[in-house]
């Protein structure tokens, strides 16, 4: 039963970007700057702020460089500020804002790649080989996520081959860190643990990070499952933001709240006080008018309430 | 990371019982049995038929003779019924029906079982004494269940201790079974594991089931901490009946769907039908007019929808 959990996780919050571009209300700038702010109030030291992604195709992050100009005059210094881009022009945009991290991607699944970003994995990631260069040229660090590392919408469940090819792939090219999505939550802990063993194979353990929707509600068991390898650090969105529970195709990123509250039941420090994270999730809820997605965020509210 | 997981589960679907006792609507007598019916058709061998508490405290339950009753020409003889009893006058009501097993229950948290049914732990016991040993001379069997063994509303944390004390106490008197409860749905993977270890002071692994609410979405975590451990058997309930997720001070029960999809996407067998437990799921919600509170069942409808 004794597994060595690590002892501190990071908790990277995606819900400015992966949870607001999956709501149905385009958020006006002032309120994404505020739910940031909120988060790292509330002790979060890392966070996906947006994305480069061009207006046409993900309306809600048009106001990419206007928020990042928004936060400058405040920006953290012990606060990575991470943004996802998806080919050089989008890279080109970022780096006027110096982000400190740029997020780039490929899919475990060839056909969610040619669905998703019309081309091949291997096109995808040759497309970002000078992307990823220039970034660590200029100090910017690098990660890759990787979706679809469990089930693919297309392809059904995705061999653990294509998560090792993958990862491999990715570092070739710089990426420091690798992210091993369940993008439409469909997995399971022997599952994800195999996802993670594979690409153990070309990363250490410690460039590794978990993003686990909770469509199935799973995201957390697989969460401890990824914990008992030695993961230790986790996309996860406040409020759940990012496919409201009874949204139809809701994609259900996993409660930043509920991971935390695992965590520190379990011993493990964040340096994330969860009250506060609380406050940051209800604010933004309220102005969404969608419930609350974070199971621990309505058992607190509630028993105030009592 | 090699555990050796049970390779079947049995689910105890609670639903009936546990489940509509903690809904604001009252069922009548025929919805509940073609809920049960519901729950059997989709491979449910185990379930919490009813209770025989006062109907004065539980009025939802007050049907519990009549319930029986229309079960009885359809009843499965393979299906263990399981009805809850509080003391003796309840039993001798229960067994004029012949249930396959009887729950009787203690607390591990003294100021719980003073607030909760008005007397200690021990004296609670010591009415349940002669109780189990009629049911066991009858040849019913005789489960204990051990309420806030992780936390409870007054006390907050309890010591394991207590969970082994009243481990050793119920089955002193009798019980063959015993159920670890985190009634509050307040646990974590560690704390879950605590309590069980201690419960294996004085019981065998294959006597151990699990009960964890979902409060703070944390059950299917602790379920996965439990099978660590090796317990092969849970109580859960369809839908997430026991607790509105949107509701005031909901208990939340975890849904039977759930922690279907986990264990089976860990390999691990349950006899049950997940898309006929999910028919059986939505059947009962769409009567309460409430949510299934069910993510995998939330899912699977989403995805016939698109």
């Amino acid at each position: 039963m004794s597994h060595s959990y690590p002892s501190h996780v990071t908790i990277v919050d995606v819900s400015p970007r992966d949870g607001l571009q999956n709501e149905s209300m385009t958020v006006p700038t002032e309120v994404k700057q505020t739910l940031i702010n909120d988060l790292i109030a509330a002790g979060v030291k890392k966070l996906e702020a947006t994305s480069f992604v061009s207006p046409k195709w993900v309306p809600q992050m048009g106001d990419n460089s206007a928020l990042l100009d928004a936060l400058a005059p405040t920006r953290q210094t012990d606060v990575c500020y991470s943004v996802l881009v998806p080919n050089m022009r989008g890279f080109e945009n970022a780096i006027l804002h110096r982000p400190d991290e740029i997020v780039i991607f490929g899919s475990a699944s060839e056909t969610f790649s040619q669905k998703n970003i019309n081309c091949s994995i291997d096109e995808s990631i040759e497309r970002f080989a000078p992307v990823a260069a220039v970034a660590k040229a200029q100090g910017i660090k690098v990660r890759g996520v990787i979706s679809c590392t469990v089930g693919c919408p297309y392809e059904g469940e995705i061999d653990p081959s294509q998560v090792a090819y993958v990862t491999k792939r990715l570092i070739e090219i710089g990426s420091e860190q690798i992210g091993i999505a369940d993008t439409i939550g469909v997995g399971t802990p022997l599952k994800v643990q195999r996802a993670l063993q594979a690409a153990l194979e070309y990363a250490d353990i410690s460039m590794l990070s978990g993003h686990f929707h909770d469509t199935y509600g799973q995201a957390l068991s697989n969460t401890l499952a990824a914990l008992q390898m030695g993961v230790s650090e986790f996309d996860t969105s406040v409020a759940g933001l990012g496919g409201c529970p009874y949204a139809k195709g809701a994609t259900g990123n996993v409660a930043t709240e509920d991971v935390v509250y695992m965590l520190h039941g379990m011993g493990i420090s964040t340096g994330i006080d969860l009250d506060k994270l609380v406050v940051a999730g209800e604010r933004i809820s309220e102005f969404l008018k969608r419930p609350n997605g974070s199971n621990v965020a309505r058992a607190i509210i509630n028993k105030r309430r009592s």
